[in-house]
């Protein structure tokens, strides 16, 4: 039983499949306690443990059944074994936008892989074409394989890397850029990138799924293509993150990349626009814009690239009980910014007041966001606020504490100069600041 | 100038206040640079840094407005001094049911403050009668101060004490508890009272404010009215959070402890039930129930008092660059509980497994719950939750993450034997898990 034919499985579920004679696209039936699970026996990724196989159930789902010495594995059917073969390329209508698809892994990526083959962990331009074949009407597309990573694996130096990648695509003329990218920490990586790339000529568009296209549900398609019709003819030349509006397949929203959070753990409407409104829509086939203050495409702009990082940065989120000695290890460890994830206006409890004058006296820049994730901050109108911006805390308005993290990794790749650092955190880059009217109830907090 | 006619003021604020001649509820003018405000000079409470002058505006804000070298301070009026003037007790009805009001402090204790005489910081009854006479026709009100803190320095042991007062009041026979308390923290609060105060016979209601009373858009008072209220009559007995439904005044909802979140840092709806509906609702007088699965009010119920915490369990919320020695620091430092706060479905890079798995490995908890705050975990999907399964973390399924670092640190109060205390955590204790279908879009994964 040579290596492919389990591929991806070791340790115990490794020889418990041996044993039933099991093969990757066999159908078993494997029992455990009281439960019986019958499915397709798909492969598994590099990292996966020794004590699960993952069948792939008659209703699309994918389940994981832990291996115990009581489970019991019959083979009952010989699935199709996965093959690639490369379809025919589609007739290339030349004239048509040229959209390139940088993949760096993720479920909308791992959608491709089980059907063109097993673990084949990326897409090229002519799988895409074979499963997604509407594409060929919309642009002429240049794929490219970045990375392929689970994207809670996916750290500042890959986003290093994503930006210069996208650059390079920019720079070869493409009419927008699509990035597919696990939805996890999508949020992070789209505001890295609102402000590695500055002065767009064309789209960015990050986008997801949240469910594999083996699923009955799955929004992979639809997602992939309004974000290549985006990239291809939208107006606008921002980073967007492209997911569903809602649980319908009605309508495909953009939330700008510096706005859009993972509210959900499995809908499809994960991604909301946070104290703003997405971009644009998608709906029928036509693109509207939502909001008047965008960049506009302009195919001879200069990208500016500014791609780099400092990891040395955390976020950190208040609690009650918290210990003051968090913020100081940090200090201790040679972090130069920290995010606090404040209560309500952006506050912290005032015991960890010395540890937060200690942190900024040695020159670590300390701002301020909200764990409430709605709204915006207001720290003159309590004790607490005003204490805390005394100390030197940076307000950071109504910025995603997420958005925060990643722009004082940012700011802090630009400058090492503490002034000028705490200058740029607070200019507005890429809209990651709201006006203050727009979204508030009431009149807001003022000094 | 005495100290109490520049109540709460020092250092150079204070110097220029008495430059100016002002006095506490003097109409003042300050200007500085090309802005200018007008209004009266409010006190500050103890912590008050020494930069600012808080002036009530007359639209009813409060400014904070920071004092430089060139600030000016004109004093253009003489406002009414506050005096504290009990009012005549109202004509108690005796057959009206009995409900202790608990003050901890926050804006709706900061309300009857202001009204009754400066820094005047808690209620008595008396206070409340004067300010919401509505009250008197509702209940008889037992009011106690149990201490006057901004919510953000509310911590376990103050959890605890909470508790025991309430165990109290329910001892001399209350109908119900009313507790007021600060918004940062009312989410972790309530949640910390709900595992505290098991089998309860009749209703706790934390309660809030998003505005003080003195701001024409307060939510104070009809927050108030509508939780002694529920104390006093609905048919529940669960601690519940008891705010705004939306912005408007037209309805008051009543969120489970467990369920409870503060998502928006000024509006007066600011808390929502996560993955849950609120218990009630009450609206034009009358308290509806929204949910079935209840405890219902039983005066005879004998209350089981569990007010232990233990404080050495942290909420990590994790991020993309984040160092893995973060998990290492607690651990060394004696920490026996870690709540992450995962991506997704319950993830973390795999780069922190070393440092995940060695926790474990020393007996500390690592329990999983997800920063998306709506939905739920799925860790059997994809092989980062498999693997992190594997290692011994605790999914919690669609448990708030705040809730889950209420209870770790309860549960680590109840025992320290590492297997009891991960049973506890699982077992569904005062509905901070919800039904699997309950408010998912689709069949969950399952394992």
């Amino acid at each position: 039983m040579n290596k492919e034919t389990l591929s991806g499985y070791k340790g115990d579920a490794l020889q418990a499949l041996k044993k039933a004679g099991a093969e990757i696209g066999d159908i078993l039936r494997v029992t455990k306690d009281d439960r019986t699970y019958e499915g397709i026996l798909i492969p598994r990724s590099e990292n996966g443990n020794h004590k699960h196989i993952v069948l792939k159930m008659r209703n699309g789902y994918n389940v994981g059944v832990q291996i115990t010495p009581t489970t019991k594995i019959e083979r009952i059917g010989v699935g199709a074994k996965p093959t690639f073969q490369p379809p025919p390329l589609p007739k290339q209508k030349e004239n048509l936008p040229k959209v390139a698809i940088l993949s760096t892994g993720g479920t909308i990526a791992s959608r491709v892989d089980y059907r063109t083959g097993g673990v084949r962990p990326a897409l090229t331009a002519n799988d895409l074409y074979s499963v997604v074949p509407e594409l060929a009407d919309i642009a002429v597309i240049d794929a490219e394989i970045v990375f392929s990573l689970f994207s809670e694996n996916i750290t500042p130096k890959h986003w290093t890397e994503i930006s210069k990648n996208v650059a390079k695509h920019i720079e070869k003329g493409k009419s927008g850029i699509v990035i597919a990218h696990g939805t996890d920490t999508l949020g992070y990586t789209a505001a890295a990138l609102s402000f590695a790339l500055q002065n767009l000529p064309v789209p960015v568009v990050l986008v997801g799924s949240q469910r594999s296209a083996d699923r009955p549900s799955s929004d992979a398609a639809t997602n992939l293509l309004g974000a290549v019709q985006a990239a291809a003819t939208a107006p606008f030349a921002e980073v967007v993150v492209c997911m569903h509006e809602s649980i319908s397949d009605e309508a495909i929203v953009f939330h700008r990349g510096t706005k859009a959070r993972k509210c959900h753990t499995s809908r499809r409407d994960a991604f909301k626009s946070i104290n703003a409104l997405p971009v644009a829509r998608l709906r029928d086939g036509k693109l509207s814009m939502l909001v008047e203050d965008y960049n506009k495409r302009e195919s001879n702009r200069k990208l500016v690239l500014k791609p780099d990082f400092d990891e040395k940065v955390a976020l950190v989120k208040f609690y009650p009980g918290m210990n003051p000695k968090t913020i100081d290890w940090h200090v201790e460890n040679g972090y130069k910014g920290i995010v606090l994830e404040g209560t309500g206006l952006g506050h912290v409890g005032n015991h960890l007041f010395p540890a937060v004058r200690k942190a900024i006296e040695q020159n670590v820049i300390v701002a301020m966001a909200s764990q409430c994730i709605w709204g915006r901050l207001g720290m003159t109108v309590y004790d607490t606020g005003r204490d805390l911006l005394a100390m030197g805390v940076v307000p950071l308005d109504d910025m995603l504490a997420e958005t925060a993290l990643v722009k004082l990794m940012w700011v802090l790749g630009q400058t090492k100069n503490t002034d000028e650092a705490k200058r740029l955190l607070k200019t507005n880059i890429a809209h990651e600041f709201s006006p203050c009217s727009m979204y508030e109830e009431e009149k807001q907090y003022d000094d």
